[in-house]
């Protein structure tokens, strides 16, 4: 049971001759390899794990999972992380939703010109430390630079590989009518400390993003409930909504949510209400959805409540045979009313 | 031996309610569900083959390459092909160059609000058709967008998978002064494509894009010489002379080239003599350097000519002890001169 340790010390940046990133960064030239050399291997690798060039060699067995994203989240630094570990977290947790033991990840920079050194080498600190909270491994890269005016600063892909838990057997054709949906913790925590950093909102709120890598504690979820957890996702972009609306329009059921059971905590509460947003379509990144055999679920929640990134762990809803293809609240202040999955754009590039 | 196809037919794009993107396609609720379900889906996969949401499984087991690549050419379309087919063979040909089979790619958007969908859909069918041709299934993906301004149109990232082929043993500490330094094809003809549409660049040329997947070439070439072939190298950005630095550094070996041997189309020859440039520092998408076995190199070279890809394929240079570290040309008019890692940035965006 680890903490989320977000406060370690950087390494201090060294000596580079220049202190923006340039066109020739991305020339594939001499200034490439410097940049590579003596800057981005430098922070990210012992000397001996310098990956190469034009690929990498795993050795590797078995049922594995294999997940991709690119993240363009603005700004790029905000209250409790920056794009750097969010880049590590989200593919981590792709990994374990797909039940997997996160292992070896590519990492893609796409950097706009202008974009100063000291700023990539705090992003490329917190990716170190991600990777290093997740114990997953770098293997390969790229670095391209685009022209100002051209990118924003920096965007980041990172598309990983794990190993397929034994236990796991993640599908959403397991869903059954009566399995209960768990989410992890509180919702809409990261959506709301990107947005109270946006150029244009201002307010005042002391909220961190919940950005963590989530396989240690899932994988002990599998281990002790195998396959008794049906379906695990984590509601990133689009929020619960959409992503519940997803798995009802996939696995042909429905869902029946309990407004009062929703965990939001009261300074995320107060945002939404102040900004017109409704918490269930707001971005996340720490928190998951387990839909589980109902049997199981009480118990899951308690094992769940031990964990430090499980605390707030509840269930917030059923699967249901009616309403298939829908999700459907039941309101706090009575009557019920259907949960559509997010139109248009809430929150553009939150990830 | 197959002959490049880059003109067959396109399907016509569906019905589709935006003729551009807008930010919601990115919100990871309606609009992206649909994007995804009604247009990315419906160009790239068969209905029984669509990629699940958060990714994929995959069986494997032994020796895997895996590598990366973000793609932001400028222009996004260009003489022969676009991003789209670029992307998939660039990273099928940086497994290739792994010595590996390449089998499986994630596929990742970063758009631009405001591209057309009638680009994307031409783009996306290129993508289609370079995986056909290069035997490589997309599994899963990912799509991002941000705001007009914030980006060109679309970047995009594939990063691949493949079976490292059971006769390779591709490694820079094979190397041997002595090995031949082998080209399969001319030189510069990607970079010279790419600027002959360069805005504020016009000169008239019928020149097209080498852009082309290698493994069909490559792996046919390890089955019958195996180990014999000691390196395998793209020469993308930075052309010939980064890349054989590289080599050289690395391996601590120097590299002598035979100026004379270079081969170089006429029309690229002169459009490089007007536009200033030295070829040996133009990026290339279609060829590939192999260092090899001074024994075998000439019937390595009678091997490849015998394919499409491969029919200007010819010894440049060759491994010596001295100059460690430097690759030296012998050039056509005599004397020598050091080949220098290029600096600074020749042609930004060429991939």
């Amino acid at each position: 049971m680890t903490a989320r340790s977000k406060f370690t010390p950087s390494c201090p940046m060294p000596t580079f001759d220049h202190d923006m990133v340039v066109l020739g960064h991305g020339s594939g030239g001499l200034l490439t390899y410097r940049l590579l050399d003596q800057f981005i291997f430098k922070a990210l690798h012992d000397d001996a794990e310098r990956p190469a060039h034009d690929g990498a060699f795993l050795d590797v067995s078995g049922e594995m999972a294999f997940t991709t994203d690119s993240f363009v989240v603005d700004p790029i630094f905000f209250p409790g992380g920056n794009i750097g570990d969010l880049a590590i977290n989200g593919t981590v947790n792709d990994l374990a939703m797909c039940g997997a033991i996160p292992q070896t990840l590519s990492l893609s920079f796409i950097l706009e010109e202008g974009l100063l050194m000291k700023e990539f080498w705090e992003i490329l600190q917190s990716i170190k430390q991600a990777c290093e909270a997740a114990e997953v491994k770098i293997v390969t890269g790229d670095t391209k630079v685009v022209e100002k005016g051209k990118g924003d600063r920096i965007f980041i892909n990172t598309t990983g590989l794990g190993k397929v838990h034994p236990k796991a057997n993640i599908d959403s054709s397991n869903i059954q009518p009566g399995d209960r949906v768990i989410v992890s913790g509180p919702l809409a925590t990261h959506g709301i400390a990107i947005l109270s950093v946006r150029e244009g909102l201002s307010f005042e709120t002391n909220l961190e993003t919940d950005s963590t890598s989530l396989h240690d504690i899932v994988l002990p979820l599998l281990d002790k409930y195998g396959s008794d957890v049906h379906l695990l996702r984590d509601p990133t972009r689009g929020g619960v909504a959409s992503t519940l609306n997803e798995i009802c329009r996939s696995s042909k059921v429905g869902i029946r949510l309990v407004e009062s059971a929703l965990p939001i905590e009261n300074e995320v509460k107060g945002a939404c209400e102040m900004l017109g947003l409704d918490p269930l379509y707001v971005a996340n990144e720490g928190i998951f959805l387990a839909i589980v055999k109902e049997q199981q679920a009480e118990s899951m929640v308690q094992f769940l409540r031990k964990h430090d990134k499980g605390r707030r762990a509840v269930v917030i809803g059923q699967v249901t045979e009616d309403d298939a293809g829908r999700v459907v609240l039941n309101a706090a202040i009575g009557g019920k009313r259907v949960v559509h999955m997010l139109t248009g754009e809430q929150l553009p590039r939150i990830c």
